[in-house]
């Protein structure tokens, strides 16, 4: 059974006050001036090992992007609008100044701060060489010197640091995965020859788990082994991961064609490969410095490549596509009761943020299928639901009070497919300003859902169709509108994405992406719509001369109606609506039980 | 008086088998195993001189882009979509093998094509450095040798070819431009000084005119003189301009800051910023390549910079609007004069495409304040209308029959601004499919003309807003929906765009765009509605909470009313087109004869 949710905090405001000085001291003894800690892992993931909670550990901010400049007379906080709050809260204004990353990274910062002639140092595990690239730009500008660190300071100075984690690796069943590892190998290594390269190194796990057909645990909600693979043009591969983490029957199943070896060994690997004079492929977004700067040293000769099962673990074969369908009908199931319990027993005040959570919790793991949450809860009751990546503790956790808006955002992990969902039901009556805003938010949510468009088309040409009921009225939301999602893998994944942010990845047939516009407004409520989508291969229109691609909505669960101003919806919206909810029902209704059926008719009502 | 449009053809399919020959003996001269001619010019204008066209006397393609590679014994046309065609009808076949550039550059081909250790020649002023870099690393990969030759071998075998154009540079003053010369070099200046960079090497004949407030005559359809200028940190200058192009009464309008030589100079003035060391700002986008290596050389350092004039100059000020306003109506009252001409004179079938551009071309001339058209007009009957960058010659014209729908694309230079309109008629009965699609571009455009968006918003990002009525109905268009228009100047400028290509440019108050999208059925017709519209600053919506941008619609002329299909419009988007009529009846009834005032309000009235 997984983990359950823990709503203590994980830090505080003493952390900064109780580390820094024994990470200063650490690196006084390395005779370092300043240091450079990302949030990041050794393996670029999002979610990250408690090991790897270096940037709280000496900072004590806990969200899941930034980082921090550690110089001996001052430290400094980056992190983007998500957590301009936050970091204020848990990195102490004793100790830290703020800066938005968005603005000023910290290579940016370094170029016009640190001392001439000052060491700053990085590590190199922790570093993809594209951020290394624009480290060593700022020394060169501000005229530091810049200093790859064999052993990380935090390491050195955090005593009671976890140790890494060592869940067994396990096969993922071809009845899931749809693919097999050969073929996917022989594929990739195509693509590997094509570029001229001998091998590929894959240095992220998701790219490692989607190759080899393999699932682990060592990241909490992320069903992720961590390793590393060397791929060669053969498509013959060598899999690193630590031994404890390989059981009996993992090398069969891998096959003869794939050695097995400990992750503490890529070093010699890559000495190997150097000293045969190798091309290799390694992407400069994910790589560890170390290991190109390694490659290099031996003698390898570096093609920058793509990490190239990125794409093709994005775009989910039908086996995949099938999974996603029946883990969402599974999951909806889960979240309807949920709903119905909300609408029945948390309209009086006296549940509160955790306690939803929890219930969730439990109905999700009712089903033997559910193998983890697939993250922790964004469980939001009023003005906690307007912080868009809000995370309950004992400290925040408040109650569902009648005339607000409730928000959770939840997802599960299951064999056949990862869930997330959003939903936004109203405690008591809404206001008409409440029911406004959702219906915008969900006018734009119909936009994305019923949209059609050419093969080529990216995520950031589309992203504002789902924006403009907002816009119309003076209004936006500050998040992305679609992330991509893993087939029981992260619940985040490239490359392809709709939001501002620019992206050039082409929508693929079988890519599944989050549909999750919202609307939040601060100090009061937040609005979110969210429900996956599978981009559908290019198809006639009747009528038409070209080929057009859609999505196919996947998650099903009810959608609020009486935050619905149906006035506010044009006749297509309305029908997008009514047949969302009759697939709900039709869908649904074998797994609902008989005491709510009544409720469930009422909730998915054609308006 | 500007140049009147000719219709005769300027090139023809015995080109290369005539020149061919002189080019590859001129080459065998010179040692050269291939030659890359690029469509670009010195100064990498879109429309070029005719001493320029050294693509279209190689080989006869006359088209506005596209590039060939010819080797000795082997000749490769590049051009995109728009040319697929033409390229076809005057490259011979016989001489050349065709390439889609947008797959395969001239640098990918001849990676995969030349022949190890031949020598393969590029002109150095005719590609800016970022081109080259590619065509360097074609030649690492295929291990050919990239000369840059010193002189072009094609200007060498061209017996005949034009004297470059030597048309006086005049003031453009102050009440059309809006901002002295001397403000928009310190403005500048300080750009430059942020960089690091002691001076700036403007190469682009835009930039040039928009700085120093100067007008010409070098390139057909745009008022561009010729030329280069040094812009140093401190806001003086020096203008590269043929001295035969300086009248008596430009050196005292640009003051003592800017020192006039001849461009023939440029060379050593390079050379002296190289003694110096000095740090010169280039764009390497449209810096010739030889001037950077020779900056390098001579021992300067080279800033990368974009072209810090593009930004200002397309940011209209609030003078360069009015003045486009005022452009606007004028030219609105000639086109709205030539389509009643049209809608009474040209239904019979008895006017041919030649006769309707020449109609207009007369009407424009009219007017004492035109100074030249904009661009020669795209002129299409029936199926020449889906060539959508057509231009009609007396090979190709065709008569506008009845059962057809004719587009006409025009605009005209005036010293207050630069116009781009393009309408589409049906001549006699229009069927129901062509009103169902026009009525769809209609949509796409009222979406544009009406959509509201936040600052940081690009047109790459809204793009698609004009295409979903297409999409919805599985057509689209190839081309993008908006180019930036320039205030006298270029009728296409950056580095705003409106386009699926990416774009990563944010709108900006001020900037002037095209909004245009269109239909095409490949040998029946073709549809485009284009109006220019500009970028309002910021407001606040009511009931909103932030500011929003817009569109304000500058191009007044009817839309064609017999081919809207109303029932197809929402009450929005019919409000729009009637609003936008009766703007058009109240700000044009003045200018349009009484002879066509009933048919006027015919044309505008309400629907």
């Amino acid at each position: 059974m997984f983990q359950h949710q823990s709503f203590d905090p994980v830090s505080d405001r003493s952390f900064a006050g109780k580390h820094l000085p024994l990470l200063r001291a650490e690196m006084k003894k390395q005779n370092l001036d300043g240091f450079v800690i990302p949030h990041d892992d050794e393996y670029q993931n999002e979610y990250i090992p408690a090991y790897a909670e270096r940037l709280m550990w000496a900072t004590g901010f806990s969200g899941s992007a930034g980082a921090a400049v550690i110089l001996q007379d001052k430290a400094v906080m980056f992190t983007d609008g998500r957590y301009t709050l936050q970091v204020r809260q848990q990195a102490d204004s004793d100790y830290f100044d703020y800066v938005d990353i968005t603005e000023t990274a910290p290579d940016a910062w370094l170029a016009e701060n640190a001392a001439k002639g000052s060491r700053i140092g990085y590590d190199p595990m922790l570093h993809a060489t594209a951020g290394v690239k624009k480290l060593k730009a700022a020394a060169e500008k501000a005229g530091f010197e810049l200093v790859a660190v064999s052993q990380n300071p935090v390491d050195a100075a955090w005593k009671d640091q976890p140790a890494a984690p060592l869940t067994p690796a396990k096969p993922h069943e071809i009845e899931f995965a749809g693919k097999s590892s050969e073929d996917k190998r022989k594929e990739i290594a195509a693509e590997i020859a094509k570029t001229g390269a001998d091998a590929a190194l894959i240095t992220a796990p998701p790219s490692v788990a989607w190759l080899f057909n393999i699932r682990g645990a060592d990241v909490s909600r992320s069903p992720l082994p961590l390793g590393r693979a060397l791929l060669n043009k053969d498509g013959t591969a060598t899999l690193f991961i630590a031994p404890e983490k390989v059981g009996n029957e993992l090398p069969g199943f891998l096959g003869d064609a794939v050695d097995v070896r400990a992750e503490s060994d890529v070093g010699v690997a890559l000495q190997k490969l150097g000293k045969e004079g190798a091309k290799v492929a390694v992407d400069p977004a994910l790589a560890p410095s170390k290991y190109v700067d390694d490659l290099k040293e031996a003698g390898a000769v570096i093609v920058d490549m793509t990490d190239p099962c990125a794409l093709p673990r994005a775009a989910k074969n039908d086996t995949e596509v099938e999974g996603a369908r029946e883990a969402h009908i599974r999951d909806g199931a889960a979240v309807t009761k949920f709903l119905h319990w909300l609408d029945t027993q948390a309209q009086s005040g006296d549940v509160d943020e955790i306690r939803a959570a929890q219930k969730l919790e439990s109905i999700r793991a009712e089903s033997d299928d559910l193998r983890d949450l697939s993250f922790d809860s964004i469980s939001g009751a009023g003005a906690n639901g307007a912080l868009c990546h809000y995370r309950v503790s004992t400290q925040s956790n408040a109650p569902l009070k009648p005339g607000s808006l409730y928000l959770i955002d939840s997802g599960g992990q299951y064999l056949d497919g990862t869930t997330d969902i959003t939903r936004t039901v109203p405690i008591g009556e809404p206001s008409d300003e409440m029911r406004d805003r959702f219906t915008r938010v969900l006018k734009g949510h119909i936009a994305l859902a019923t949209l059609k468009f050419p093969a080529g088309t990216t995520g950031h040409q589309i992203d504002m169709i789902a924006r403009k009921p907002l816009w119309d009225a003076g209004l936006d939301y500050d998040h992305g509108t679609g992330h991509g999602v893993g087939s029981f893998l992260g619940v985040h994944e490239g490359p392809q994405r709709i939001a501002k942010a620019p992206n050039s990845q082409a929508l693929k047939p079988g890519m599944i992406l989050s549909n999750e516009p919202g609307y939040y407004k601060a100090n009061e409520y937040g609005i979110r719509i969210e429900n996956l989508i599978v981009v559908t291969p290019p198809k006639p229109v009747p009528g038409g001369e070209r080929e057009m691609m859609e999505f196919e909505t996947i998650t099903l669960a009810p959608i609020n109606l009486d935050l619905v101003k149906t006035d506010l919806l044009t006749e297509d919206e309305r029908q997008w609506l009514n047949d969302y909810h009759a697939r709900v029902r039709e869908t649904l209704s074998p797994l609902v039980p008989a005491e709510i059926k009544d409720w469930f008719e009422k909730a998915t009502r054609a308006v």
